[in-house]
């Protein structure tokens, strides 16, 4: 038998390869019984149906392109033209604008089921633009300026930003260090006169928000990210604090927004390992996997995550939730998952009776699959 | 030369296989003088364009993911995560309910343009959900929970559901039956307050309806079907039925719809059959087709399909058609298919004048490719 | 190691092979400063982002399928089911209707980052229909009926139309000739009862049209469209002209409007010349390309682009533009393009104060890849 092929190539260097994610969630959010809210108890979604397609193009060039199906309507989440000389990735088109560790590492491989509250609620996004990133050794620097998301980038859309990130990541035997910064402008210019920042309660299938700022006049955001990650054998430990200030219009004062998190994991199957490639955390590849014998990898992650919506006058509201979560990895490509949150809220956008502070459970579990 | 390759392959067991198919089609429904109405007359669409991806991974499992794109929108119709162990097959997703015979058979197969007039009248449709399939030898047992489909299924969206189906399908030499049976439980919960059943007239390049309940107020569903197929070469025979009960909110009278067909059908061309695999009918695949010196298959078939949309007080209407249906299929993946059909309605959704017991004819042609 | 495979293909004559585009644009829009207008100035845009399918069938059949995702939709641009005899393609499904070169040339080859003007103010568009195309030495004849858009084909849309096309193209020596004709005619029927012209200063990431007919009630449209084109080595010259003539209701006066361009282009690097194939411009495939040594090629362009959208009383405006091209084609799937064009603007749909008579500076660059 011929040896399998996987990737279509033509000679010279040109090639391609499609890929995809299927990610099926299902779980509850309860609630006091106060809140009357058709998105709480049962919930259900397909979260994340994609399929993209990549490859290289002769003379160091390469493209991506990766579309998200979901509700009846398409979203195109990366669409790269990329270079890449020695040490240097230059890129143009709609990519990630170095936010920090979690948003960048790829939704295949997180350790709940959905990242850091702070990363949705500061509408970190794709957006179209030109970056450069060098990697030599431990080091990586990335920098890029942008416009805006393809699905909001109308003929008005005149907005803009710039971002910028340093790394380093040592690796000593087994031990793997990642410790980085990076810092994010983005100016509004005519596109918005606002910003709305609000997050769900750890899982996507409900809509109900129990802290948002509401629309506030903004100009523009200036953010700062901290960054740090271990891995040693079936250990790691890892930590972001983003803080985002938002530029008012005329004399009101900025507010400051933070959100963090510290997460430990542990592998109860011998042997296995968190993934790290390229600066991020990647797959893991169960050393016993399913259909080999094995019964794949599991491991356990306890995480504490917090997001301050409130300051200078706006009350958006305090989350701070504490999650565990059971991952079953039984082949290279698929995952199963398990996630418990206790969410506590102080200042809570929504009232439970007269209370802005109770606590919300959340519970779900996710079948997944890429490709 | 190098053998041909069908599929990308990785060593290990994981697969990628890209699939799709194009139905187009154009007509004309002649409806009496006196119906004004836009819809009617010529006609022509785009059926159907889809594209897909499917594939195993390591360990037992397999993906299926299938994207029909239709005026300027996109859906998902199969989003699944599967797992086979033996005999039993687990999926988990969005996938086929187990309506009945010729909603599960692919649109690429069926006899006629358009499924019988039940099934998109009842509402039939993938959803997300989670099932288990038991085949072994001439015995097929099927069941699951489902919620919703994608597309309807936002936050506040509870409703649920649950499906099971029995099919027996001996084959005694070249002879091969196949009956079943399913039952059907829907209940709408905050979903929606109400259903309306409707069909229209074995076309769907028209979207006039001249049966339709209208909306009315409803709780839950339960079906009932019966399924029955014989093949014996070129000669085939099938019919099934269908019960749809409404449970109406309240003290109101439950209406109980019923839908059926019944169909033959014959090869012309000597040695050519209909295919049978997987419990559902499969591809034609002619013994001589065109480009091998044959002319491919011609098919003749003959139905009588029946919905009755009027039971206690509700008024929809009924729809008896005949219809006639000429197939050539000059290879594995193309098909040319000629319908026609005499509607006859009573108690129509829309008057003739002051009558609503009138005929209308349909006549569609499709050309039609699969890969 | 085995030979590359560059297509999937089943014993038996069955190939599927992926392909698609991504053009990245950017760049400013300046107009009198009087005229104030949120989509003037700076710009940017995905501009094309698409994924296809095609392949061959068994028989002497064959399939394409090309998506396009821009801005949360997606559109089907071909959808063709095709069968091949001798020197005779037939063609049913979505396809281009024989408008003239440059409508018919892929938008990855032609010399400006936008088609003449008149292209898009006459709309043209890929339509559902059946067409014959006869080709045989330096002869091209094509001629189809077609009906509407897909995303315009709803129940109620009856418009149809007819298209022919003639071309000559003898080739002596290096010496490439191009020469043609076409008409169309479109009956609007009940699906539209206007129509409208209007155009974008030679960029799409502006939506400001400084011509425009508005809407103006129409029966039928009425086409005839010339093309001329020479390639003789490093040397291309080219230009169409394109008579479109509104049918009007009732005993209104028929408006023709029209449009044109003339363009002549050159390699500044040896041995590089446009591609040609299928009786359009086609790939350029550097002689020294990136990776192998060499630069790619380099190619300026020059063109005048006229469209007159005002006669018969109708008052939309007419457009003069003058524009300059540099391309650079590192290797033969990328290329990078600047463009720079001077509008001059007569009886112009948006004043510049009072005046409707003024100029307008277009500029952009564009970063593309296809595979």
């Amino acid at each position: 038998a011929p040896p399998p092929v996987a990737r279509l190539e033509k000679p010279g260097g040109w090639s391609f390869e499609p890929f995809g994610r299927l990610m099926i969630d299902a779980g509850s959010v309860d609630a006091p019984a106060s809140i009357s809210d058709p998105g709480l108890g049962f919930g259900n979604e397909v979260r994340r149906a994609r399929i993209g397609v990549q490859g290289d193009i002769p003379g160091g060039f390469d493209y991506k392109m990766e579309l998200e199906f979901t509700g009846g309507a398409v979203e195109i989440t990366d669409a790269i033209l990329g270079y890449e000389a020695g040490d240097t990735k230059l890129s143009v088109g709609q990519h990630n604008n170095f936010q920090g560790l979690e948003e960048l590492t790829s939704s295949r491989f997180t350790s709940f089921m959905e990242r850091a509250a702070f990363t949705d609620a500061f509408d970190f996004q794709r957006r179209v633009g030109l970056s450069a990133s060098y990697g030599k050794g431990m080091v990586l620097l990335q920098g890029g300026v942008f416009t805006d998301n393809i699905d909001n980038l109308d003929a008005d859309n005149n907005s803009w930003g710039a971002d910028a990130r340093a790394v380093v990541a040592p690796k000593l035997g087994n031990f793997q260090l990642h410790a980085g910064g990076s810092v994010h402008y983005r100016d509004l210019n005519d596109a918005q006169t606002t910003v709305r920042y609000r997050q769900r309660p750890q899982v996507h299938f409900t809509d109900t928000r129990f802290i948002n700022t509401g629309n506030i006049g903004a100009v523009s955001e200036l953010g700062y990210g901290l960054e740090l990650a271990a891995i040693n054998g079936p250990l790691h430990l890892t930590g972001e604090t983003f803080w985002q200030q938002v530029d008012r219009p005329g004399a009101l004062t900025d507010p400051t927004f933070f959100g963090g998190y510290a997460e430990v994991g542990y592998f109860l199957t011998p042997g296995d390992s968190r993934g790290y490639k390229g600066n991020k955390f990647d797959r893991v590849k169960p050393k016993n996997p399913v259909g080999k014998g094995g019964f794949g990898a599991v491991q356990v992650n306890a995480r504490y995550d917090h997001l301050d919506l409130s300051d200078a006058g706006v009350i958006g509201g305090i989350q701070d939730s504490f999650g565990v979560s059971l991952i079953w990895t039984p082949s290279d490509y698929t995952r199963f998952m398990l996630n418990y949150w206790r969410n506590q809220y102080r200042d809570a956008a929504i009232l439970a009776g007269t209370s802005a502070d109770y606590s919300v459970d959340s519970f779900g579990v996710r079948a997944q699959v890429d490709f």
